[in-house]
């Protein structure tokens, strides 16, 4: 592969110049752009975008802050942004905290500015007010599926409306005649899955279905999780007909407990999640859940953090003053509604259909 | 956050001398040392390993190849990666070549040696020539996980006896009584998968059950292609007791397969795979499989190429020159053996049971 200052040789100019016509950057002349442009062609050399990003003191890499990697939603939201970030030739630094405040910080402090020139933030259980920090030191952040579009984050954010999703969930559920209902919300109760659980609730209480306390469980995120909740809430309400699950894998795992239980998916009892994960259509029965936009946030995402890098550094200046300068990209995205996609795992109940 | 040269004002030392000290280089006298010491204590000041390394023109991370990091596999090796990765100082960059030699070859382009240190490779279908080159441009490459100890590739590598795992796989359906046994096979007939297969094969034969080539299917490593192949192989084989899986997605299609033909398992039929995913413990039933050594294997790798990347200068060139150097470290390390773990998905055939 041939070098910057092989090119340069060739065209009789000097290694900035070479840098400059390939970054349409300075002032070159007409003949002397042609030269170096005939010099690259003639020796085949590509630019090395990241060595050049590297020599002034800056890498081309965004970081994506997740709480787990080995859930597999996340894997999937980093493929998506990894697809994205290479368009605008970034490369993804995935940092798992472990959904530890301080492993979250120590990776801002340790990469945001330096080897990152931005951060993405995807659930990641960090502390707010590091992240205003590392905001305030000049280092953009995006935070990805916020989830309450109508009450955006002092942070600019990609919003999907997860509470329309749980809306989503209670009427289906609610149109195939299920009233004897039960509810695994994997997080706490002021968590991020507070509000797919109140639209849930509340297209309830709108249809006159009450959800009482003891027919709801929090639970890990997790199939073990829904697993151990659903089992759970299906001895001390036996006569459940449907669980609803604010994500895919407590409904997978919901799915498990029913198996165990010798309860048939969907005769005896519906299972719907919120996500739409690849393992959702994979399980058995598949699982029906209500899709959220995962692609396109994390599309929108990095185009929003790409636009709060590349923007030029007086508006920088302008944000750290408090001030917003007035061509700053908006700072809340909404993405596309969710949608429900109906597979095997719900159908009417029972007594409804005999 | 202080800086460097906050800590040598303080100290009353030049911004070098304090690195020198920060780093353990140079002569510092032990009065100057502990003034430094003092002084780093005194303001809280952590030394930022990423802006220095970049001030150095060399970013702190090593990329990981993988051929999609949708598959639940990779995500499970990046986490032990990246944790093993982070107590050496640096970061991973998830690099998906999607299958696609030439995404591969693009991305060691970009970044090997430039924005990262060293490469790790994991089952990423990358063209060795790319890989070799790299390496002659002086960055560490290693394999992830080779297949054949016994068979080095020309470059270093950490290998598990997948072998091995095919014959566990075998000797366990074979000691339940099982003889009516169909394979799928998660890749071409020379792909990665090959060595799983003959250990399979030769410890069916060493026990006088032979494999036809109409019980054996190639398929693409997903639950979806062991699902289309189990539900042929079982039309076309309505007699078999047991499916063997050369992986563990291919092994959770076949329990789907089995399932949506209302088959039980493992009362009607067995299924094992080859690895230990964590979805593997989450089916219903839990699938029989043979785990491999992941986590060990991820830090091997990083271990390896650790060295390879701090090994001093002249080795490399001794190295690129064609020899060895005296203190060079081994280039193929073996890691554990892989070991069954019995789930619900296997039992005695049925006839056998009596």
């Amino acid at each position: 592969m041939s070098t910057l200052s092989e090119v340069a040789a060739r065209a009789g100019v000097t290694s900035a110049t070479v840098s400059n016509v390939l970054r349409n950057r300075g002032r070159v002349g007409d003949e002397t752009r042609q030269r170096v442009l005939d010099a690259v062609a003639a020796l085949g050399y590509r630019p090395h975008l990241a060595a050049r990003a590297l020599a002034e003191g800056r890498a081309p890499t965004i970081a994506l802050m997740v709480s787990s990697i080995a859930n597999p939603f996340y894997p999937e939201f980093a493929l998506a942004v990894e697809r994205a970030a290479r368009i605008s030739g970034r490369f993804v630094i995935i940092c798992n905290t472990n959904q530890d405040p301080l492993a979250g910080r120590a990776y801002l402090e340790q990469i945001a500015g330096t080897l990152s020139e931005g951060v993405l933030v995807m659930n990641a259980n960090l502390d707010f007010d590091d992240l205003h920090q590392t905001e305030a030191r000049g280092t953009p952040v995006v935070l990805c599926m916020w989830e309450r579009p109508l009450d955006p984050p002092g942070l600019p954010c990609v919003a999907v409306d997860f509470r329309r999703a749980g809306e989503l969930a209670a009427r289906h559920l609610l149109e195939l005649g299920h009233r004897q209902i039960v509810a695994i919300v994997g997080s706490k109760r002021a968590g991020i899955h507070a509000a797919r659980y109140e639209g849930f609730v509340d297209a309830l209480r709108a249809a006159g279905v009450k959800l009482p306390r003891t027919c709801v469980r929090h639970a890990p995120d997790t199939i073990e999780g829904g697993y151990a909740a659903a089992r759970e809430l299906l001895e001390l309400h036996p006569a459940t007909t449907a669980i609803f699950a604010s994500n895919d894998l407590p409904a997978l795992g919901s799915i498990h407990a029913a198996f165990d239980l010798r309860r048939d998916v969907p005769a005896d009892l519906s299972v719907i999640g919120i996500t739409d994960i690849q393992l959702a259509r994979q399980s058995r029965p598949p699982l029906t859940t209500v899709q959220v936009p995962t692609v396109e946030a994390a599309e929108m995402a990095v185009s929003l953090l790409r636009e709060l890098i590349e923007r030029p550094p007086h508006t920088h200046q302008a944000a750290r003053r408090g001030g917003r300068a007035a061509h700053e990209p908006p700072r809340v995205r909404v993405a596309s509604e969710p949608t429900l996609i109906v597979r095997g795992s719900t159908s009417a109940p029972r007594r409804v259909r005999g």
